[in-house]
């Protein structure tokens, strides 16, 4: 398999590129992780997604052992070249947490969804009025 | 104005977050950008984006001299603290290749749509076969 659009990516100075992972269906943004190279190459050679965990210093298949895998739709990457965009199917839901999405609390403007957090409070907003 | 929720991120070793810029509207991921504290508190303040030119090495206020400005609609953060979603009204256009999303080349998967590069070309994606 050819892969030579792996090798124009920018991976920074730890060989780590973010991926922003969206929903495909409703356009959500689930969660952002980081990527290696092998686990980009295993990302497109398996159609699920594998990151690199930071705090582990491991490889890591989302949903191995949760069953909340991530079925890639498409990946594009940026002007830059130093941030991938994911758009998967999810299983389940994508935040260890339980949410849905692991950006459950919005602390500036805003419809808050304090439901789908898994009981977890978002925090109180602070600065509604600079918003329009 | 109370910014305690901004002590609560975590900013990298450089001082700075990821900031997943959103289309409010079509849910459209535009950019991703890096932000220091400082330029999280003008976006607060002001309701457009500011974020750190990693580059450049200075404070950088999205649009100031295009035009295409970022009308901040909510901020989010992640699970862990390390991430930021913002959403926005996009005036214009958000690269500076004259694309509507940073994000217009997709590699693997996807329905591509070169119409929106501005004469950019996408790459050919090699790995469809894994995509079901």
């Amino acid at each position: 398999m050819d892969h030579t659009w792996i090798d124009s990516l920018k991976f920074d100075e730890r060989g780590l590129i973010p991926a922003v992972i969206q929903d495909v269906q409703s356009n959500k943004v689930l969660m952002v992780a980081y990527m290696n190279r092998e686990s980009l190459v295993r990302t497109v050679e398996t159609g699920q997604t594998w990151f690199w965990s930071r705090s582990r210093n491991e490889l890591w298949n989302k949903g191995a052992t949760s069953g909340h895998v991530q079925q890639v739709q498409s990946i594009a990457h940026d002007c830059d070249r130093d941030t991938l965009l994911i758009q998967v199917k999810q299983t389940g839901f994508a935040c260890h947490t339980g949410a849905y999405s692991c950006f459950y609390e919005t602390v500036v403007g805003g419809q808050r969804n304090l439901g789908d957090t898994g009981g977890v409070s978002a925090m109180q907003p602070d600065d509604f009025s600079i918003l329009a």
